[in-house]
């Protein structure tokens, strides 16, 4: 261990501040610093949810992610600026750390769960006394405001993102007693198609932004056509079969 | 609705008490009737992670499971029994709904993942208010405390039972970017061959107890052989690879 500081992976949940454990709560308070990603000119979701929570003295670490729009994902030049981003990131965070503070990084959902604090993790948790306190993740908080039995016994859950190719998303969907898509958004004609060709479009829900005060949910058949929003996931519940 | 009390699935977290929710410790403290499934003779796992919130004036309600040991599972008579038992503890907890009760279900984990509260959710959510209070599954306690990064990206995750016969699980580790194996138990030593013939035993992490004060974490290859406790899962991290 380099510094005598700690960083702490908080996860804050899918959004209501109530989901947070009492573990997250208390360390939030007892931060000396509060890191967090967000898009520049946007407060972050992480930092929304835990703002009344945040102790007077705390030092604010906000991460921007660097302007990538004209650049194609696919491209060497953006795969380039966003390492670079994260070692910065990781970098201004160590410097903190090895001034002895404690750091949280908030981390919306489960920081281990597709969370972005992965990044800071692999780059100093071996360096640091580190702490990962797990969150609410989306999915969960989703199924918990459908009050939708997902798994149960022996089921098989897949958690799949809808980016994924047409026929490998309806294969995987035919091979699973239950299943959660993510990264909707634009995807979701596409998974609407994957999931009428498994066989699976009957049982299947649309809900968007679970835990938020406005969330909406719609069997996924009954949902007119079109895309959804980023927050959205589609749940395919696997215990009706064994009921 | 016909009764105007009030059903509240609480998800108790993977063992740390400190894991629970504000919204689930709230929900605990206020509840006329704290309900759980237990074992006779004990108290029940979920109860003893909130044994410090119950409510001097609450009334206590353990549901208790019927002895099967000497019934096979895959026997007609088992299957009674356990739907004669689920249907009584709904109506148990049905009565103090109909007395305008608000009734807390604790479930470890999360209510709607695995959970045992379902049974009781199928059965009552449609006729009385009824609210899901998310917990921290055991998967996400156990990756959170070992520190390792499950899923980044488009990574699939499996959620995939030990139970199931060795070339399904072969099959299913082989085709997946992470992969959490639950109901360990007596069945690692078929874990370690599916995930050996698979190509994925060197990833693989044995956690056991995660989250409980005597948490031990080992990679699976270096783990002897021999049967592991319940709570034991084998988590193998997907984001290796695209990292």
């Amino acid at each position: 261990m380099s510094g005598a500081g700690r960083l702490i992976g908080v996860g804050t949940g899918p959004g209501d501040p109530e989901l947070l454990t009492v573990k997250a709560v208390k360390a939030i308070e007892a931060a000396d610093v509060i890191a967090y990603f967000a898009k520049r000119g946007r407060g972050g979701n992480g930092r929304a949810i835990v703002e009344h929570l945040i102790g007077r003295d705390a030092v604010m670490l906000p991460l921007y992610y660097p302007v990538t729009t004209e650049i194609e994902k696919s491209e060497a030049e953006y795969r380039r600026q966003i390492t670079d981003f994260y070692e910065e990131s990781a970098a201004a965070v160590a410097a903190h750390l090895d001034a002895g503070r404690a750091v949280a990084v908030l981390s919306e959902g489960d920081p281990l769960f597709y969370g972005s604090y992965m990044h800071l993790h692999v780059r100093l948790a071996s360096r640091y006394a580190t702490e990962v306190i797990p969150g609410i993740s989306a999915m969960s908080g989703c199924w918990s405001v459908a009050g939708i039995p997902i798994v149960q016994g022996d089921d098989v859950l897949s958690v799949l993102p809808g980016t994924m190719a047409e026929q490998e998303l309806e294969r995987r969907l035919s091979d699973t007693q239950a299943a959660v898509i993510m990264k909707v958004g634009r995807n979701l004609p596409k998974i609407r198609r994957a999931l009428q060709a498994s066989g699976r479009l009957a049982e299947a829900v649309y809900v968007e932004r679970g835990t938020m005060a406005n969330a909406a949910m719609i069997k996924l058949a009954d949902r007119p056509e079109g895309d959804a929003p980023y927050f959205s996931l589609v749940l395919v519940p696997g215990w009706e079969s064994n009921r």
